[in-house]
């Protein structure tokens, strides 16, 4: 038998602490307009210096690794490390919740860990890099522990042409070397991440916690239509080419096409009008598609009907139309296992766990394609993140919190 | 009988002359980026100089009225005016012929009137000012020729924040004495303008000339969508409110809407979208909708139709629709006896006459509420206006200009 009893861990976490460090880092981290911790900047480097001094506080050993991810770790009685995660870096006045509740969390585990006795095996708290994405694309962390990032995106700008490859090493990050990462990859046995939900599914069926059961398969693409500037006076309708009338079919028929397959989105919410001037019709318009399945399968059949629709719409309007692609990912399912360890772990808060497939993608996403992993959701109040009124209960945070720690206790108990 | 034959006009008239004067007035007034005639501006000052001065060269007497009109008039043998005209403004980065040709095609015709025997009746060339209302919106020449002018035009403010009032002042017009311009209403006894169609139709269906039979009804209303900004990947559909969504179906459906009704257009073209990433979706929507049908009734039903779409889509998204008026004119004939005698001016030159309505407003539309009006239009190439590009061979501009003096010399001739 174990020499670990299987709620060691969830004993000595205080879900309180968790709330008071992410009150302390939007202190140091905020301003009016939302959270700053956009990825390879000084507010973001500050905020992981401040991460890495509270996981050596907790007496774990803390380092960073070459592809920026800050790393806290409690070693076990054996060889293995159970990695529990999120991130630091937040969107463009972003809210105080994203990525920051799950690290902390995490924090909190390495914490009780710490404190105990030598858990089976090691136990692991990580701040991931660049999750968001949101100056440069790709999510270099979670990329740089599983071997999948691109050389090429050292080359990658930002909009004031800074590149990625400069950014990240100001933070003593070569981008060049972020795979070398992943030579941590082969001892991890799983990867456990706590996050909001970033919806309003959860607030919609008045539950408090989920159980994810992967990510849905995601294509992002640029949908131009080409047209004719005529005089909106002056021009019949049979002589028009007009690409707004040509998109707004597309558009509207996105959403039909989305709504009629479960569990499956598709938002039309960018647009760019060619001279845009009421007196003259759109002579070009483009659209971000950005459409969402369960499975690849059914991802390739929505895109198909929106194509068959704008290329019909379009030789109709005399309208010409062509896409290309922005980003896609394919459909991640997590480990069916950690999924029912995960609702083992919601009952034992006593309630009743629900699943949910996340649109949205998590550093979970891209580690699940190389290591069981799983992930457990909190409400979002109003369903709204990315922006400074992101927020979640002081009950349902709490209620989080324990939930990871007792998962984390039931994968150590069968390790 | 008269004294004064028919043709009497028509035989000194010279169309190559407008030809050259429209050069001279394009190498005037234009820049690269096209004709820089923007009412109440140096440049547009300049060009009213220049055809005063072309006015008194034919040994007419050139003078301005107290809404910015610059007139040149020959005397007649009896009482009574017969008014041709159009207008020098043009709209910022505009073409060299919109109203430019229509003004100088009038001053050929009180060219030829001066040079020979006094007519039946007076002759009038006119200039109206600010016919486009490219700056501030109202049309105040012929407004004020009209007595229709609202004093509260003084008001009306551009975009660097000037008032009409001042930029009026500026050229020695005091807005709210426009309508004493009207004094001179009484007397005139038809009212001619050539201009170029600014549409497709004459190209397309291969004709050369069309006799204008009035101007359609047309409303601007601007439709405004309120939904909500949710997560894109983490919102099911049922729980959005995508103002995107629903406006879009209603672009849609104003193009069906007025396609359904001959010589209506509906247009949409001019979009703004808050706050317009692909990752949100779109919490408030604006739309420019610009309809225009033969008659107010019809007109009406376009509305009508189109409230009853975003109405519906409304609901069923949970997004609120509201609407507000921008600009709206009634349907305007012209005047049947004087599109008769326009279409025996063509027959003169050896050309069937079409008909067509015209989509834009023109000053003819503002003035055939008062007295008898018509129109002519030589065809647009490509049916570009309101552009650099905007152009019709020299083929048809010397035609037009023949067409109207032959009509000229119908109307002297039954005076």
């Amino acid at each position: 038998m174990t020499t670990h009893a299987s709620n060691e861990l969830m004993s000595s976490i205080d879900p309180d602490r968790v709330l008071a460090h992410l009150d302390e880092l939007a202190q140091m981290t905020s301003d009016a307009n939302g959270a700053q911790r956009l990825c390879w900047t000084p507010t973001w480097m500050r905020a992981v210096e401040w991460f890495r001094r509270l996981l050596t506080a907790t007496g774990a050993e803390a380092s960073s690794d070459p592809a920026g991810n800050m790393w806290g770790i409690v070693k076990g009685q054996r060889p293995g490390l159970l990695v529990l995660g999120s991130h630091l870096d937040s969107v463009p006045n972003g809210g105080r919740l994203d990525g920051a509740y799950g690290a902390l969390a995490a924090l909190e585990v390495l914490q009780a860990a710490a404190a105990g006795p030598p858990p089976h095996i090691g136990i692991a708290a990580v701040a991931f890099a660049d999750e968001e994405g949101a100056r440069f694309g790709p999510s270099l962390g979670a990329a740089g522990l599983t071997g999948t990032a691109e050389p090429e995106w050292a080359n990658l700008t930002d909009g004031d042409g800074v590149s990625l490859h400069e950014a990240a090493l100001a933070c003593g990050v070569d981008v060049e070397r972020a795979n070398s990462a992943s030579a941590r990859l082969p001892g991890i046995r799983a990867y456990l991440e706590l996050h909001i939900e970033q919806g309003p599914a959860l607030e919609h069926s008045k539950q408090h916690l989920a159980v994810v059961t992967g990510t849905v398969a995601m294509r992002r693409e640029r949908f131009r239509f080409e047209g004719a500037a005529n005089h909106a006076a002056a021009t019949p309708m049979d002589l028009r080419h007009d690409a707004l009338a040509a998109a707004a079919e597309v558009i509207a028929a996105v959403r039909r096409i989305a709504s009629a397959m479960p569990h499956a989105t598709g938002t039309v919410s960018e647009v760019r009008v060619l001279p845009n001037l009421w007196s003259i019709t759109a002579r070009f318009v483009e659209l971000i598609v950005d459409m969402r399945a369960p499975t690849d399968d059914g991802l390739a059949d929505l895109f198909r009907q929106a194509y068959d629709v704008a290329a019909s719409v379009g030789a109709a309007l005399g309208v010409r139309f062509e896409s290309d692609l922005i980003r896609q990912h394919s459909a991640q399912p997590f480990d069916a296992h950690l999924v029912g360890l995960a609702e083992r772990a919601v009952r034992q808060l006593g309630l009743e766990p629900t699943q949910l497939l996340s649109g949205a993608m998590h550093d979970a996403t891209v580690l699940a394609s190389a290591l069981p992993a799983v992930m457990l959701f909190v409400p979002s109040r109003g369903g709204v993140s990315h922006v400074p009124a992101e927020d979640t209960s002081p009950e349902d945070l709490r209620r989080g919190v324990m939930a990871i720690g007792a998962l984390a206790d039931l994968v150590l108990g069968e390790a």
